[in-house]
């Protein structure tokens, strides 16, 4: 895991932001021992009573307990008296681990809500890690009470620490808006560099508001932002079994509620989600297996929002556009190619590819104004941008993928060993 | 392209086949220059007068010229009295070349017509090698005559070099089955190493045989079985804009006519035609840029056909399940993930997995019997098998793929330079 793998070349240069506290939130981390010693690999957040949570997870059919009892969960009316925890565990997915691995969950979040008095259906776990082994249950519950004794609303970086597998660097993001001359305070963390593709969240995600907001609403917001942003990420097309985002807002700032009736404050805060979101999913690209170039794809024109989207991953997803950028080779062809297999609406000689703003192709040929020298060049710079124009329909889509190298093959031949 | 490549450690123990004379076909092969000195990059194929021709090609919607001439060509009635040809150049796909490319394909027709005596509507053409790069014409058209010089009905070997790109080694293949005590011979050459997955054929394949039969039947035959055999084959899930499998069968065979009055010798041919098909498929995988190891992978008990094609192709285009296999870790937690991302309908407690003959998981866990070190045995052979039983229906496929290793990377990282 994360131990002997270098500091991706493209992670925040500022290193871990300074995440605010949130107000009626709680944070600790412990190391249980899962799979490595010495390491953070649990984290608890403590949420006040009052709190609205909402989640968006993994379609796979084959997604792991953690998963199906959060979904299960969200759906059983909550107590208004009573705070709620989300719980994590890295080293070990807990999936396709049987029946065994539904013990493991209902055992973990028995004994996590005995010692913190939280109801069974207010705490939502996730597991993260290797698939099919079973879980060290007991290290983990053995564990539970220092957890509980440590506390505190300043240790989310902790947090951030403990969920990480294969990340090189542990990922925050944080901002505020202002609603009614009120603050209201969105911070969040994530883990995530391999087996991410779009099926919702592709990682795990927790984020943190003092934002006063229903569960539907908040539910809403989470789903549509997670579309533009979580879902249009990928490392290599792999979607895990584990993927889950969590959101809790617990309504302690002194800004007014948010609700439909008043759309602009609505609005804002909207904003201010997608800012963590986007960001938080940005990270979680930089932070790809092996990944050695950030790429942004805008796909514009497109007959359809699911074509444009289509295409934009095609081209992500390509093994061979993803060696040909690793190789900084403004090799256009491959973008052609993955444009024609994605299976949506193109017509060859109205596209038009750029990069950045080179334009590359246009009639269905190399543009008579390309010069391949400029463009090699600019293939050499680590944050790249290539943009479609479809030509045939007024719908766009953004995506965002790294590129494929060696180290991508060395981390995974041999993740388990 | 192939001058600096290692022979995949797949390729087959005898070399190229001998593959027989099929009676009224010729070949010839050249060194035009097109890419490469002193290398064979363009070939023909005269085949005689009365022939059939069938074809399968690329779906996608960036597709060559050559394809888009190709198809039409199918179409067009045929003059019985006037053979046909089947000319591949290498080094230039002449695709996303607008109209320029599109002229590049009439000329060489033009030319080939004039100089063999062949209507320009029985003249198919296939490019293959980088896209979006004006063809040399010229340097094609100027060698068709020696082309025409040196046709030969035993040259098939140095066709199946001329239409090479990073092939490391040349695809033949061949059968013969009896028909009412007469011979029927078919035989084939395929090119295809990268850049390979199905939506059709993904590769450049030729066949030809002796049989006599109508353009109708051979057309469903090659359609039917290209589903089960070069649309079941991956190498990195990039489909090519050139993809084209052709065939010609010119009758001169003793059999009589292949008609669905004779079900039984028709489906006798059917199984030539499949087992030439199936093997210059396998080849071409085990071809596949960087690949050490050949995985068939079985799905059965699938609620429907797609369903079990879709879940072996998710499994055979992971990077994760294909690095794990490069790294030879019997990592099933991944083929649980790829089952989960296909979008096929599976049931996490009743699938089983198997490696070879070692059953893996079952009941949503590792199964009791399960040994790690056998699996890790299994997992150092060349050949491997990997079957899943979803155990919910009654459908199955079989697909084919290689491993993903350092080797793929460094081949496409740096493919035009």
């Amino acid at each position: 895991m994360s131990e002997n793998l270098k500091l991706s070349p493209l992670a925040p240069k500022t290193g871990f932001p300074k995440l605010p506290v949130i107000s009626g939130v709680t944070f600790s981390s412990h190391a249980a021992g899962i799979k490595y010693k010495n390491r953070l690999d649990i984290m608890l957040a403590s949420i006040s009573p009052g709190s609205t949570i909402a989640g968006v997870f993994t379609r796979s059919s084959t997604r792991s307990n953690a998963v199906l009892d959060c979904q299960e969960k969200l759906d059983i009316p909550k107590n208004k008296e009573k705070g709620f925890a989300f719980f994590v565990n890295s080293g070990n997915a807990n999936a396709f681990t049987g029946e065994a691995g539904n013990q493991s969950v209902k055992s973990i979040v028995k004994v996590l809500s005995e010692i913190i008095k939280i109801p069974k259906s207010h705490i939502f776990t996730s597991s993260t890690g290797v698939i099919g082994e079973p879980l060290p249950t007991e290290k983990i519950v053995k564990s539970l009470s220092s957890l509980k004794n440590s506390l505190s609303e300043i240790k989310i970086s902790d947090a951030a620490l403990a969920i990480m597998t294969t990340d090189t660097f542990p990922k925050g993001s944080q901002t505020s808006v202002i609603i009614d001359g009120k603050k209201v305070t969105i911070c969040g963390i994530a883990k995530g560099s391999g087996m991410i593709a779009p099926d919702m969240a592709t990682m795990l995600v927790y984020i943190f508001t003092d934002a006063k907001i229903s569960q539907p609403i908040l539910q809403k917001l989470v789903s549509n932002i997670s579309a533009k942003t979580f879902n249009c990420i990928t490392v290599d097309g792999d979607t895990s079994t584990s993927d889950t985002l969590l959101i809790a807002a617990t309504g302690k700032s002194e800004a007014s509620e948010l609700t439909s009736q008043k759309p602009l404050a609505l609005k804002k805060f909207q904003g201010g989600l997608e800012k963590v979101m986007l960001d938080l999913s940005h990270q979680v690209v930089k932070d790809g297996e092996g990944a050695t170039k950030f790429i942004e794809i805008n796909v514009s024109g497109a007959k359809s929002k699911k074509d444009s989207w289509k295409i934009g991953m095609s081209i992500a997803n390509s093994p061979l556009v993803k060696t040909a950028i690793a190789g900084e080779d403004p090799n256009w062809g491959r973008i052609v190619m993955a444009i024609g297999k994605s299976g949506a609406i193109a017509e060859r000689d109205k596209l038009k590819i750029y990069f950045g703003n080179i334009l590359v192709a246009e009639n269905g040929w190399e543009s008579p104004s390309y010069n391949e020298k400029l463009a090699a060049d600019y293939m050499k710079k680590q944050d790249l941008i290539i943009s479609i124009d479809l030509g045939i329909g007024r719908f766009k889509s953004t995506v965002w993928t790294c590129d494929l190298t060696h180290s991508y093959i060395s981390i995974n031949a041999d993740y388990r060993s």
